[in-house]
């Protein structure tokens, strides 16, 4: 048994991952690949499962998936959820995941997609959480709190901070597509005054971005517009059926780059089989050919 | 090993902890108290961090704690974070100290407070992790994403789903208190619109509370009107300031309860010694009492 409060201390990043944006950005240019691969493997879809723990089972699928591919990707997005539905197993599992893209892939990014949003000494708490232990090179947000909440967040120069601005849901709309008055009396949308806040205040660092689904590809439209060549997470390509073709004409930043089009099941289940890790590569590749065919345009 | 498909199924809810409103509310009226207890331990501020790993440190702090205060509390409330922060050991404790609550003060509920807000099948797996692994009795959540998002949560009629609708920190009303104009016509702030829709169209199966920070009474009033009885949770007394005298004035609902009065570092912190759990429960005492005072008049 160690001392906790030193074991603590320990927790603060000792292998620094470099600048997020840097490294995305060698991906995007260098690496030829706006393709981001979701990691959120489903115990009962993996066929490293049987006869192993939680932890193993989950660890090993995901570091085939990223052994098979990572040339392939300019990020990984393992989706917190899907780990912490299995505990302390989930967690670990999490943990060796990161840890091993830094290890075998560093040219590669994590943007651990945990969609929080808290305030003060648990926004701290946060932050220590997933940049610190887990380590982190980038993460998604809240926007409702207010820039003052993630204070813990973007005071980190060299980690991304993704801001919800529309997400791919059906119901998206139910909040984000009202519109919202701003104290100076500019009418927009909600998803949109949440894009020109985050570019115009949140942004100091230089380190935000912003998330919008592919399902929604004008509002898409409309964020770029307003938010400059702030990179933009795009989920909702593959299982959830949004239109790539829509999302390129419109969502590229001024260097032809500044998208994450992510997929996660479509890819890491794309072969139920021994052969997943394979079956996930040729997925991989046949979408980030699809994406650089129409990036060439 | 255990086989890690057999181990998922174990994880669904074996221990059924009852109806999550049913328990709050023996709390306010036989139990006598509104007060609830938010337990968020930092590692560097525990008595019992001295020899002890961190699993273990947390533990059995909060264990203490809550044998000293349970009669006293209408609900508990760790914040996901401060245990997210020691990864799986800080998982771990969580897991213990609400089994240790469900098996030792089966009549006190346990609220998480998460603040998730996810999607699809990452809303089930958050759900699955929450409700299942962690027999949570309720939990907070973002309203960012519209209600179809939170279905996951919302289909659980036995738990408790606490929505934001204005939060304590001092940058809240970036957002929350802009002006919005809903499909009617109708216009309203942010917060009382996520109020008015929580209460109107997404507690179908009567579950939701709504979270409404202390330091903004005049919102808090106008949500108790839009919301009718709806629980509300309202944190920043204490450390944060928020004046307990206004928020009865204007927070109680038609029975003279209905809220679940936060506070966590001026409880659990009222002593540094070896006395903690003495202290916190002389601490949680004066203020369910200053609480019971104001609800009587």
């Amino acid at each position: 048994m160690t001392d906790a409060t030193t074991a603590t201390s320990t927790s603060t990043s000792t292998t620094a991952t470099g600048a997020f944006l840097e490294k995305l950005r060698r991906r995007w240019h260098d690496g030829r690949t706006l393709l981001c691969v979701g990691l959120d493997p489903e115990l009962d879809q993996l066929p490293t499962a049987q006869g192993a723990d939680a932890e193993t089972a989950l660890a090993t699928f995901n570091m085939a998936i990223v052994d098979a591919t990572a040339d392939l990707v300019c990020a990984y997005k393992p989706n917190a959820a899907f780990y912490e539905r299995h505990g302390a197993a989930g967690w670990n599992a999490l943990a060796r995941t990161i840890a091993h893209i830094h290890s075998r892939h560093p040219d590669v990014p994590v943007l651990l997609d945990a969609k929080r949003g808290d305030m003060g000494n648990t926004a701290q708490a946060y932050a220590d959480a997933i940049f610190d232990t887990l380590n982190a090179d980038a993460v998604t947000l809240h926007p409702y709190l207010g820039g003052d909440a993630l204070q813990p967040f973007l005071k980190h120069a060299d980690r991304g901070c993704f801001i919800l601005s529309h997400t791919s849901n059906p119901g998206a709309s139910e909040f984000q597509d009202l519109t919202l008055r701003a104290a100076d009396g500019t009418e927009e949308p909600l998803y949109l005054a949440v894009a020109r806040t985050v570019a115009r205040r949140w942004n100091t660092n230089g380190n935000c971005g912003l998330v919008v689904g592919a399902t929604y590809p004008e509002q898409l439209r409309a964020v770029r517009q307003a938010a400059g060549d702030l990179p933009l997470l795009i989920p909702g390509i593959g299982a959830q059926g949004g239109d790539l073709a829509a999302v390129m004409s419109v969502g590229l930043d001024s260097q032809g780059a500044g998208l994450l089009i992510s997929a996660s099941r479509s890819i890491i289940y794309a072969s139920s089989g021994a052969d997943y890790a394979e079956a996930a590569r040729r997925e991989a590749q046949r979408l980030r050919d699809a994406i650089e065919e129409l990036r060439e345009r």
